[in-house]
């Protein structure tokens, strides 16, 4: 059941799709101190799931987090704010209800922190709807969530095979090379992504033609192969005369503008840059049409970045900072001084109070732009997406963002933002993504291998090993880092069992995919989500259910040999081998250490469910979708899985015909049979 | 065995107190290619312990490690140089033998990250003995090597009480403050730390007579309530006329200088500051008699920081930087320039190329700082260590520091730096504690609870529940972060469980660090050490065991509830309940989940094996050391062991009678006996 509430006259963030009425009596559960907080007293063993994008475990205990989309490359276990803004909780335990504050601005979540048992949200103003939710089970409020927020982006199946990403591949030759490196190693690959560099001078919408020369006959020269070029758009437009973009932002007004009236400037990747009103639904559907350059030349997916939007620094704040450094000069600076002098430069970058200097025209009124913050990544997705479904009706495109909103997973996915090449990203990077799914952000993934920092090989084979059950799978290092590849490292049949593992679950992962969008079901669940009665799964911080049928637990410390497993009930396990071979056997339900060498992955299929799996291939075209094996560990009877299959391009998402059912009687215990 | 080469003209390091022959024959093991690097071909289930103050696991493998002492306060998977310069390592596995550096300058230690089985050492230049050593085991090794570099450090008994630190507490009443709450709350305290502000505007060896009137009577006021004060002593010393240890020094000429042979002049928290030149063995005496001003007072421990030396800014550099930032003005900055403007402030503090502007005078030589810049901090305690020597010959004084270098164990502990309130810094603090102990430093810890970021109560339980452990306990925190004294939260009881459970096992705590000080043996060991034959063990890196009877399985997870805890063989698990008693069950062989909530703890007695308690106390002299409790899992027949005791103030460290034989005979399993 749903519960809303308003308070004061909350700016509209189009997040919620199903209308309930506005209610007039108590709100239950929380305990409101109107101007102030919104709070809830937990018990000790209740667990707070939920809040999308935010560092720390599944249960969201222990911190403070706070939704305000920032461009943050520091994912430690004490960053309050990442990239998106995802206002939605469920407490379970002594009372279980989700909560969300449907809400623009800035809000904060202590979470167990000030007090330990204490659940204060504090937004920064008092215009928002709050929504209380209940139903029978966590999984039952998430899913009356999800459908109150409308049906989750849907990617191409293209896009559910291996990208291959680096800031930047610089020439079309390189991109060639990464291609040629990946079929020569029998690796497979269905896109290239291609960063800033690409444009010319980090212009959206332009192409560098002295390194992507006669670029339409490149991209269809990839099509050939099966790989899709995937193109970067940033949020800025850089301010050159000349330009075209620029040029007709300007005239029209589309762009943001300071409190005069005139228009903002900040500086990004090509220096000055204008900000799109994404805000404007004119301004939008303008931006939106900018794809059409690249949809023109065949491109078929993007990648929005620096939306949250970054802001490297203002004039007047680089003016101001100058100002401020020669009053610095000649001093003897005991530390106090030398630290002011340092926050001088070290807060340029995203200093809020930059945010409260230009506006949006949005419906009319004229909005200051740190009330509608967390809204401007998510309209400049939905941009896009609106100009998709004109440009593209047929069509899927594939999209993802890295600022974001609930509301934006309707019209593309996020990736998770600039992290690092650490173990415990691996780890962040499995517990934020149940947390993404209960936001509806379901074409989701985090760079795999890390994208700062150096990895190693071990990381990235443990962490491919996680990945290959992401919907968005791709491999992006930053500027700087060590090559990523997978062919730059030794041990390449190792990596190729598990890239090629992806492939023969291709079936069933877009299967599950599929029927979580459409169903609002979550497609990464938490132990719990499934075993509400086994107060010990309810503890596993470090194994998920991917779709109905399996359960995984990566292994995300280095140098480990194996790494304990926690099995609610009795499952049939998988071990892969370096040669591409699955090996199987049953476990008992309980505890069980299992030795896993660097060079191997397992996965587990969960008792009275079935695992359709395909003969694999390079790219996604090359993998039959229709002559499956199904393995199974059914349970005393027959056991069915009902399988989603459509031709992963087109958009007729409800016809029934894409739903099959699989049936498997229960006389084979373990075994394949082929269907 | 020992297998000593010479390479060049090594810069002496005085590491080394064992002398062996230099050996003209091939050196073993490794390949040596001149003037390049040392390399050794690991085996893939090599194991590399060792490199003692460094980030990631006991196996040292996956990642490149710097020889380099840095004031680096983001101790990151990323992160390549701590505090510490410990060139001492051993390979296990395929080939097993130490190795061993002695070596003033900068070296890199590449172990398994290049390629996966590649062990690479780069020393910044080929004067340096190179050392190799063989044994029957890891640990004969280690007690080898151990040996060579000389008994470590051997603090006073009372600084194995719980002390608390914060940077700063600013008065003597609030001193009074912090002493009065624990003893209010039946919490036990031996030590309250006084950070940078207790001095006269950071001066080393001066008061801030307004802040702390009366310094003597206070420090025997807070005496006679069996607490001690523990000044910290930083490397730079103020430049200000008048100041007589800055005059004193000028005059002697005890300052390092530049290469035209004028004072080196660097800032720090005082400004303008001088560094002594501590390889200068008459600097060195002069700056250790210093300590006088503060000995004389009745102060009895001290912690040296800065020391690496850490350098804020340059006079020269920061000149320089700003007419690089005048370069800037005016301009529109794309991102390369707007960069390269933050790495002009950024690059200011810790600069490697002002570490080339500065000299030493060594044994008559003038010698480059950067030639033997992991000396400094380690010759800094050394003139503490050697005028405590002269100035309190028959009394212990308490001395750790920040920076170190092998040969500076014999002088001082360290703590291991400015970590932050990390769950993942727990692990860490665990993972460095043996390394450390092989490299000879016995007496460390780290920040409980974290230094810098804002920990939470259920972290400072769980990191409580393993300091209690170590030798150095202590609870610090850094200026602007949360309140981080154990009254500041809620669940008092289950704090004073903990750390009364600390005082209880003071007599087997403080005989097993003694034994390991005299023996050159381990106080924290892998599981690895004492079980070489298991390969399980091998690869456990969150227990370990302490001393020869106990072994540890801290919870270092948010929000769990229990953990996994692998025992080589049978052993006696305790409990402790948050009312304080101790429940005790055996627990068999293998693999267990234990549940352990966040106001419980335990730890593990070994079959065999003997755990001497005593009844407690809230300050270490409270303790009866004489009438113990002993605790046994005995084996078949008989077990015994080995008490060391002492007053734990003087010297008389090798005498006989400090060693008592306590026995229990095999017909209690599992029981208590009074002794």
């Amino acid at each position: 059941m749903i519960f809303k509430y308003r308070f004061g006259n909350p700016i509209p963030t189009d997040t919620v799709v199903k209308e309930s009425e506005v209610r007039e009596d108590a709100v239950p559960f929380v305990t409101v101190l109107e101007g102030e907080s919104i709070s809830y007293e937990m018990a000790d063993a209740d667990i707070v799931y939920g809040l999308g994008e935010n560092v720390r475990g599944i249960n969201k205990r222990g911190w403070t987090y706070c939704s305000k989309c920032s461009d943050q490359p520091h994912h430690q276990e004490d960053t309050h704010s990442l990239y998106g803004a995802h206002n939605f909780l469920v407490v379970s335990g002594k009372e279980t209800f989700g909560l969300f504050l449907d809400y623009s601005g800035v809000v904060s979540f202590d979470v167990g922190y000030t007090t330990k048992n204490g659940l204060v949200i504090t937004p920064a103003d008092w215009n928002f709807d709050l929504y209380i939710l209940t139903g029978e089970s966590v999984p039952a409020i998430v899913k009356e969530f999800r459908g109150m927020v409308g049906r989750s982006y849907i990617a191409p199946k293209w896009a559910f095979g291996y990208g291959q990403s680096r800031w930047s591949y610089m020439t079309a030759d390189e991109v060639r090379q990464v291609v040629k490196k990946h079929r020569e190693n029998d690796l497979p690959l269905d896109s290239v992504y291609l960063d800033i560099d690409y444009m010319e001078r980090y212009k959206d919408f332009t192409l560098n033609e002295e390194a992507f020369p006669n670029f339409e006959d490149f991209v269809r020269e990839l099509a050939e192969e099966n790989i899709h070029l995937v193109p970067i758009i940033d949020a800025g437009v850089k301010k050159e005369d000349g330009y075209s973009v620029y040029e007709e932002g300007m005239e029209k007004g589309y762009f943001c503008t300071k409190e005069d009236g005139s228009p903002f400037v900040a500086a990004v990747w090509p220096g000055h840059a204008m900000f799109t009103d994404f805000l404007n639904s004119e301004a939008r559907e303008w931006f939106g049409n900018q794809y059409a350059f690249l949809l023109d030349k065949g491109i078929d997916g993007f990648w929005n970045d620096m939306n949250e939007p970054a802001i490297f620094y203002t004039e007047d704040r680089l003016k101001e900072a100058f100002e401020k450094l020669d009053g610095f000069k000649g001093k003897n600076l005991a530390m106090e001084d030398f630290w002011a002098l340092l926050d001088v430069t070290g807060s340029l970058s995203g200093n809020e109070e930059d945010y409260k200097t230009f506006y949006h025209e949005m419906n009319g009124q004229r909005i200051r732009h740190d009330k509608v913050h967390n809204l401007y990544g998510y309209n400049m997705t939905r941009a896009a997406g609106e100009a998709f479904e004109r440009l593209s009706p047929d069509k899927r495109i594939l999209m993802f963002s890295r600022a974001s909103c609930i509301g934006m997973h309707r019209y593309g996915g996020i990736w998770q933002g600039d992290n690092k090449s650490w173990w415990s990203h691996l780890l962040m990077n499995l517990q934020m993504s149940p947390a993404l799914n209960m936001c509806g952000f379901l074409y989701t993934g985090a760079d795999l291998g890390g994208f700062g920092s150096n990895t190693t090989e071990e990381l990235l084979l443990r962490w491919l090993a996680f990945g290959i059950f992401s919907p968005l799978m791709r491999n992006h290092a930053a500027r700087d880092t060590r090559r990523q590849e997978i062919y730059e490292f030794e041990d390449i049949p190792a990596f190729r069992s598990i890239l090629k593992l992806r492939y023969r679950l291709l079936p069933y992962l877009y299967s599950e995919y599929m029927k979580a969008a459409l169903d609002n079901e979550m497609y990464f669940m938490p132990l719990a989500f499934a075993y509400p009665d086994d107060p010990r799964a309810a503890r596993v911080e470090d194994q998920l259910l991917v779709g109905e049928s399996l359960m995984i637990a990566p292994v995300y410390q280095p140098n480990a040999g194996g790494r304990y497993v926690y099995l609610p009930e009795s499952m049939r396990m998988f071990r892969l081998k370096r040669d591409g071979s699955l090996e199987s056997s049953i476990l008992e339900a309980g505890d069980h250490y299992v030795e896993i060498p660097a060079d191997e992955m397992i996965f587990f299929l969960r008792k009275g469910h079935l695992l359709p799996m395909a003969e694999g291939g390079n790219s996604v075209p090359e993998v039959d979708f229709e002559n499956l094996t199904v393995f199974a560990y059914p349970d005393d009877g027959e056991v069915s899985y009902e399988y989603y299959h459509d031709d992963g391009v087109g958009k007729d998402y409800d016809n029934p015909e894409n739903r099959a059912v699989i049936t498997v009687s229960g006389d084979v215990r373990g075994y394949e049979v082929t269907v």
